[in-house]
């Protein structure tokens, strides 16, 4: 019996693309993984979460084992809600929906806005996991190109004005990753987070900002374009995953309330209410300013060594853009693809990610690769650049 | 400017059904609460989870806040298919997936072969959030009746038959609750089952079993319809909600692999390791057997008290069935519409579910209500049952 035969066509047709995750091959044990955007291991609170755990219980007995009840998980609502204001972003309680990261809110967001016809606007490269899940709903996907400064919110109005005239439709929304982006690390200066919110009006889209690492700058805080959006056309994407820890699942929309009710109404595995009530007391048990500063001035360090080993260890044909804050370097190898290279680079001890899975057409990042500074420490970031060194030197000498 | 207008067609049907969760009201604080299908507060193993955390940091440190890496995390698969394989269910890992709770299952499931075209069969009455979650997909659901043995397979067979005949499309899938009905507490005997299963393969449908309450029985086990199925037509549908804790959020499908690969390609929340690692480890560190006897023991109590006060408070022409296991009681008040009493029955200090909530065709359930015995102790129920037999006297008095 062909079981696959019960899909509808729609599944069957996003059945056909990359699985999901096929990008990166299971690390061996002992590689540096420069791969990996997961926060340091000694940045993420295990100890503290343990002590959270403990106070919660004593506190709350059963309740944030039920399905509802318990007042902590309540209150984490309200701490979010808190933290918005702090970077410019004022919600009501229905216009922010908590949800298990920043991925289920990315897919919640595709659930309700995106269907075959849709079109939808994407960074060129960006974060491939949103790529996987905009694919599952459309194959129309227009990908935007990004320079030093994210975006190129002039080629995106080029775009749209060309569709317009040929009367091709229009995005239903652009997903864009501003701040600190996924995989190039660079971030959109304020006119043209501007010229974004003007064209989204004149041209009728939303936006969905992806704002993960947002916090996480070395020097200026940086405006979320939710701050600015007096229209309503940002769907702002959060998560604590970057500056607490991802295996708590934690995350959130923050936007108009229409919008914010559909995903809600679409979201399906209901509450997680003992991360979210253990969280809610760690987050009132800690210094969070503190901590975002602390989490800044360790992640500014390794991105240091980082570029410095960089300068020292690759050839001088190799490029990469200096981040002002977040995880990662977005490196360019001309002439070398980078995908035929990482299996050597982990039989040397080092991973890294292939520059084309954060493309839409693949073939446009062979000569790219995303760099993370986060999870290994100083002396790793070192010894793995010297590695990926004697991997690339022997096609640029010479 | 109008949000709605950036829903997809279907998604804006969708948004005209009852919103989620609108059948039941807040409830006030000192309610007894005869509606909730918790499991009770003294048999919520909290403490034991507080241990479980301090072991798992204790052992592996930052690990589970990872979204990968937690051996634990990895370890709570193999403890599943273990306990499945207790219940005549062997699958391998790729026919098993975590999620979070029964309800993410049974969504995801509906998200991989549901469309606006496809059919779908339920139980009359079923669990309400099923019911909702396959609105959300299509419009076309087909209400097979039950009876005291649950799922009437005979009618359902000519339903099947007639739509052949009239060149009807037939239900992708029928979803049943087979063992301890919510919310009937009914329950199929084995040649029900069986004939279920012949009926799948003659008329090529999918069967998905809830079986949340499977372990539930007060007196033999009860054998699932997974455990009878070779030709792979069941997704097991479980949960650990009804017999650890719901606040912990772990379900899971079981069932064929490419049904199964399919549901994991869209389940975008990624895994929860803080949440799945604490539960592996509270598995390992308990006797699970000696849990479920004794839980069985405990709602048994429960439910026996709760049938004797029917039976000493209620009126004579109310009736209901004698659950074998599970949450609940389904009672029949001829002649009353239960949702024209529920706030009359809070303003009094008990709660109820007005049965039509659990109906496609509300009209059908107005003479209904579920009862759970699960949350409330022995000396509550009793009282709210009191309480109950005051609200109803009244319309069947002379």
């Amino acid at each position: 019996m062909n079981h696959t035969s019960f899909f509808p066509k729609n599944i069957q047709v996003a059945l056909k693309n990359d699985p999901p995750g096929a990008w990166m091959p299971v690390l061996p044990k002992e590689c540096i993984r420069l791969s990996s955007g997961y926060p340091a291991p000694e940045l993420v609170p295990s100890k503290q979460m343990k002590a959270a755990v403990g106070s919660l219980i004593e506190e709350e007995q059963d309740l944030p084992f039920h399905y509802l009840g318990s007042s902590r998980a309540a209150s984490l609502q309200q701490q979010i809600q808190s933290r918005l204001e702090k970077r410019g972003i004022r919600v009501s309680e229905g216009e922010l929906l908590i949800t298990s990261g920043a991925c289920q809110a990315i897919d919640l967001i595709a659930r309700t806005l995106l269907d075959e016809e849709a079109v939808v606007a994407v960074e060129s490269p960006t974060y491939m996991e949103a790529l996987e899940m905009f694919k599952n709903y459309t194959n129309k996907i227009i990908a935007i190109p990004i320079d030093e400064y994210g975006l190129k919110t002039d080629k995106l109005e080029m775009v749209l004005e060309e569709r317009k005239r040929n009367d091709l439709p229009l995005p239903r929304f652009l997903y864009t990753i501003p701040s600190f982006h996924n995989p190039t690390g660079t971030t959109m200066p304020f006119e043209r987070r501007k010229h974004l919110l003007e064209l989204s009006v004149k041209y009728d889209f939303l936006v969905v900002e992806d704002d993960a690492y947002g916090e996480l700058s070395f020097n200026d805080s940086v405006v979320p374009c939710k701050a600015i959006d007096p229209e309503e056309r940002v769907l702002h994407v959060g998560s604590l995953s970057k500056v607490v820890a991802p295996g708590m699942r934690i995350g959130w929309i923050a936007g108009n309330k229409e919008l914010i009710s559909a995903c809600k109404w679409f979201k399906k595995d209901l509450n997680h209410p003992f991360s979210q009530a253990t969280m809610a007391i760690f987050l009132e048990e800690i210094q969070f300013e503190e901590r975002i500063n602390w989490l800044r001035e360790m992640y500014q360090n390794r991105c240091n060594t980082m570029l410095k080993a960089l300068e020292q260890f690759l050839p001088s044909s190799i490029t990469w853009y200096v981040p002002q804050g977040g995880y990662f370097v977005w490196v360019k190898t001309p002439g070398v693809d980078t995908s035929r290279l990482l299996e050597q680079a982990l039989a040397m001890g080092v991973s890294y990610v292939p520059g084309k899975y954060f493309f839409s057409n693949q073939e446009d990042g062979t000569e790219f690769l995303r760099l993370s500074f986060s999870y290994s420490d100083e002396e790793d970031i070192v010894d793995g650049i010297r590695k990926l060194g004697e991997l690339f030197a022997p096609y640029y000498n010479g």
